[in-house]
């Protein structure tokens, strides 16, 4: 039997379970309007540039290259010189190319709990051993954990930042503290950075730091699978060793750019996602919920029954939210909701509010 | 230095070289026309069906999920149930994950070469250790040696049919034989299946079968990075455990199901280049070329100087071609042309006979 074959840690990786959808929900529960507020996604589309972009290409025939402007409009918008930028599919392509480069079965990993689960897949992957590294209260890394939790054998510190699912983002001066003390990768994955007043991508200045970012957030880009890397000149020559051939589309690099060339675009979506996202805070507070402030365009929350139920309950009422039980450092009452228009998160406060009123009786 | 903490194999890599574009040779070489046939890529486009989709498509920030209606098309074209099927970033996210899945630093794995270069790359990257058996004159494969290099630490067995850069296909029995000699895994990449007269496809039913094929060739996509993979039903479910979380756009996904259903295109293209390719080979051998039968959108054959400069020669005459002398297991007189367009293919003719007049002086 070609099972008995695998590698043993692929046993160790819970089986995969899609996301519902709208439909799916929307047909269990004979629903006519669903709201999903569980991706993280720009609710606001993306740029009308995009658009445009698409109805004049034609090279779908071609292997794509490299698209130069964009690392050029990137450079500009991150401040790093051209040299210093990768494209890749997602973060994700980003970070699975980091264990490349640096993990051997047995090696180690350093994560600091809850955060982003992929991170853990991609680690059992790669046949890593796990140091998981709780949180401060607040959710903040600790960083005396961290650099105790760190020997020989590590070879990444995974630093999330504003963190997934928690929100909070890092200070500066935690995460240099923690690159300085040691000598092995500090990865920093900024997927969320655009929704944050705090930003470390200025550590990618340091050889032994790769910083991530995406477009599937701010950018409204989540489909075309496309994200970026920042790190030292020499690395990144090392980094295309291990890259897929044709990771990135040239209409995704192409609409990448258009949403680069629209920044407006950009800062007005995130303008409102933070005025909701502080509007929902408070709505949350004023229900009795224990939430906590966040920099991302998510928020984390406790709810009053087990997240797995209360999840399912706010589904019955055409909300789908992120029960985040099951993330590794994330107790049983574990909630993210992502920012929606404004009246898609007043649909999800009237949906709590008929919860809470049944949860009197 | 983050560089030396670098895993080992690693070094191993080459460093990655883009190919060379159409504008570059221009530009070089001062010349209005240059013809690309290097990538094996599909000369007459793609379906106009796919301009189409692209029109309506408006969830760019919407996080993709599996189009089952591909996955049913799929079905119908190659006859086997929709739950034995996995979409991917073309064959090289197949290959890759079949790597994931079975192989550990220290592992073996059998490539009959000269064969498709990503398959070493990846091999590094994963730490397996290469058994190299070299094919038979004819460039089929080897069956009895690959059996004999098969043992108990071979945890896959890579076949490509057609093989590129050899363009010859392999016969049925013979990787039937080795599937059923051997414990471990045989990967047979088809990615150029639709130009051949012999498909191996239906070797799927064996549990320790996977067969990857692409929409980059004879469906005019390359430019999608979309492929797909055919495997045992339990197989899927570990295979999806170690995939990227989203790894097709839904764009890349509408434009397969597009030319799926514009299967009267794809026909037309194969025939056409087959055509072309019958001529070609036959217009090669009149020029005294050692030239070799193809199943495949290229064909293979000997440089009457060494490939390195003889594609240099080609490139200053308007004609990219692949230099094949860096494949493992070619010498140093190897090129392969992909089959153009009849015009590009006498244009690439012409500069032959150009540069063979001049080699006579």
């Amino acid at each position: 039997m070609i099972k008995e074959k695998l590698r043993f840690n692929i046993r160790d990786i819970p089986e995969y379970v899609p996301g519902r959808t709208v439909d799916e929900i929307k047909r269990r529960y004979n629903l006519d309007r669903v709201v999903k507020l569980a991706s993280n996604e720009n609710p606001y589309g993306t740029s009308e540039r995009v658009y445009e972009v698409l109805k004049n290409f034609r090279d779908f025939h071609v292997y794509p290259k490299l698209n130069e402007d964009l690392i050029e409009k990137l450079s500009d918008y991150v401040g790093f010189e051209p040299e210093r930028i990768v494209i890749s599919a997602g973060s994700d392509g980003i970070i699975e190319n980091a264990f490349k480069l640096f993990v051997d079965p047995g090696d180690e990993v350093v994560i600091p709990i809850p955060t982003f689960s992929y991170y853990h897949t991609v680690a059992t992957v790669y046949g890593a051993r796990v140091l998981n590294v709780k949180r401060c209260e607040d959710y903040r890394i600790d960083v005396d954990s961290i650099i105790g939790a760190v020997s020989e054998k590590t070879k990444i510190v995974m630093i999330c930042s504003p963190n997934n699912p928690t929100g909070n983002s890092e200070v500066y001066e935690d995460v240099r503290e923690i690159v300085e003390s040691v000598d092995c990768l500090v990865f920093v994955d900024e997927a969320y950075a655009e929704f944050s007043s705090d930003v470390l991508i200025d550590l990618a200045d340091y050889e032994n730091v790769i910083v991530s970012r995406t477009f599937s957030k701010a950018f409204g880009l989540a489909n075309m699978r496309i994200g970026y890397g920042v790190m030292d000149k020499d690395l990144v020559k090392e980094y295309k060793k291990v890259d897929l051939p044709f990771p990135v589309s040239s209409i995704a690099m192409l609409c990448a750019l258009a949403v680069l060339e629209d920044l407006d675009f950009v800062r007005s979506c995130v303008d409102k996602i933070v005025e909701e996202r502080e509007r929902l805070y408070r709505e949350l507070l004023k229900r009795g919920l224990k939430t906590y402030p966040s920099q991302a365009n998510f928020l984390f929350f406790k709810s009053p029954i087990r997240s797995r139920y209360f999840v399912e309950e706010m589904a019955k009422r055409g909300v789908i939210l992120r029960d985040c039980s099951n993330f590794i450092g994330c107790d049983d009452f574990s909630v993210r909701v992502s920012i929606g228009k404004r009246d898609e998160n007043d649909f999800f406060l009237n949906a709590l509010d008929d919860f809470l009123d049944d949860l009197k009786y």
